[in-house]
């Protein structure tokens, strides 16, 4: 297909990057700021604008991938009656296009997407469409750069999203307090990385639920004394602490 | 070396596997269930008692990998004065094991070890020693069936068993919480793993809290709400999405 990126961040980047590889011809990269729309038309071999007046009428598919607030700035400028327009957003409504076009969707990438990173991730796409051509062309455009391929409406969307919080910023955050954790207590964080490899690893064995071990869930008080002990001098990880063990004590 | 292995266990399971694919010998299990010491010698091509009194008295090392609670009890059985003797637990002191012989120590595995487990998972090994003689001893055992290994004293062990809580428990928690949201919620949790993956794949990369992403660390205001308005019929969520948010905000 031919197709219009409009944004020149993370998402769009890396979906570009994707697409190309899988095929597709990035016909244009428009951006407010026109170095870095060249510097990622030359990276997708495309072209680039920061002008509305010139960006290219005849693609199969316009991809706002761009922050939320952006989309709706955007729109205003973009009336593109008879083209797909989608957005790749978790938590905006696919109706917010239908200002601009009758063929509008989603084309959400559930994944982490760092335009810096050397090789590229699996990226679930959670799609949605104002109508079944569009929801095919979309499933289509999908499958060609991911092997999982979902349809979520509005509400289902921002549920996934809620959960890659979880399982994604607030993971990683456990992680950065931790590193912060040995920095200052001396200790070499590297040494929690096989660990941290099992955890995930274990997701392919069992239910988290059965993988769940440690001080929390075999209610060992002694052992969670010493640890509360420790972060007497710690205390935002403190509160953190009391509140993940009462919470693995509750659900097991 | 020739091992004696106390204990039945996931520790004294994988441990008693690596330690036998690197050569040593498992010269006998001990374990108050007969039935679960015949079986684990079977597997480790030893023997086993659950008889104090025939305990094989001329092993090199004998490895303690039994709960907390557990070592107090057998240690007033155990007195082998001239023999090595380890404990494998975070919390317990070393010299809890000072009764019992003059040659002690402490043989921590830095690892969610599971006996049902296909594949053997690298394990940190974290060595403290009564003497610089025994500590060499330890070494030795602990790079020959790993390539992190470290000493660190009781507390440093301590700490790293809280920065493992942190990194395997709470995060598996944060899993277990999702998986059960998706279910109730008819999502699909496995949409999920990729993003997982990235997660962790990105520690080898950049810090944790360079890769902080997501409505908290954006302060995100309108999706943050969004988020909650989704947990009103989930308050254990909630009281975990907005201590998580609240410590991103902090840290950032």
């Amino acid at each position: 297909m031919n197709i219009v990126l409009i944004g020149t961040g993370n998402t769009a980047t890396v979906l570009g990057k994707k697409l190309k590889l899988a095929g597709h011809t990035i016909a244009q990269i428009y951006g407010r700021n026109a170095a870095d729309a060249s510097e990622l038309a030359y990276i997708l071999d495309s072209e680039s604008t920061n002008y509305w007046s010139v960006v290219n009428r005849d693609a199969d598919v316009y991809i706002l991938a761009v922050s939320d607030i952006a989309i709706e700035e955007l729109l205003q400028e973009l009336q593109l009656p008879r083209k797909t327009i989608v957005h790749t957003a978790a938590s905006v409504s696919k109706n917010i296009l239908q200002s601009s076009t009758s063929n509008f969707g989603v084309f959400y990438p559930l994944q982490t997407l760092k335009k810096e990173a050397a090789s590229l991730p699996d990226i679930p796409i959670i799609i949605d469409a104002s109508d079944a051509k569009t929801l095919d062309l979309l499933e289509n455009l999908a499958e060609s750069i991911s092997d999982k391929v979902v349809q979520a409406d509005d509400v289902q969307r921002l549920k996934l999203h809620l959960a890659a919080v979880f399982c994604n910023n607030f993971v990683n955050h456990l992680y950065a307090l931790m590193e912060d954790y040995c920095r200052k207590e001396n200790l070499d964080f590297k040494l929690l990385i096989p660990l941290i490899k099992e955890t995930t690893a274990s997701l392919n064995k069992m239910p988290a639920s059965d993988a769940q071990t440690g001080p929390g869930v075999r209610h060992d008080e002694s052992t969670i004394e010493k640890h509360l002990y420790l972060l007497e001098r710690h205390p935002q990880l403190k509160e953190v602490y009391l509140l993940l063990t009462k919470s693995i004590q509750q659900q097991s």
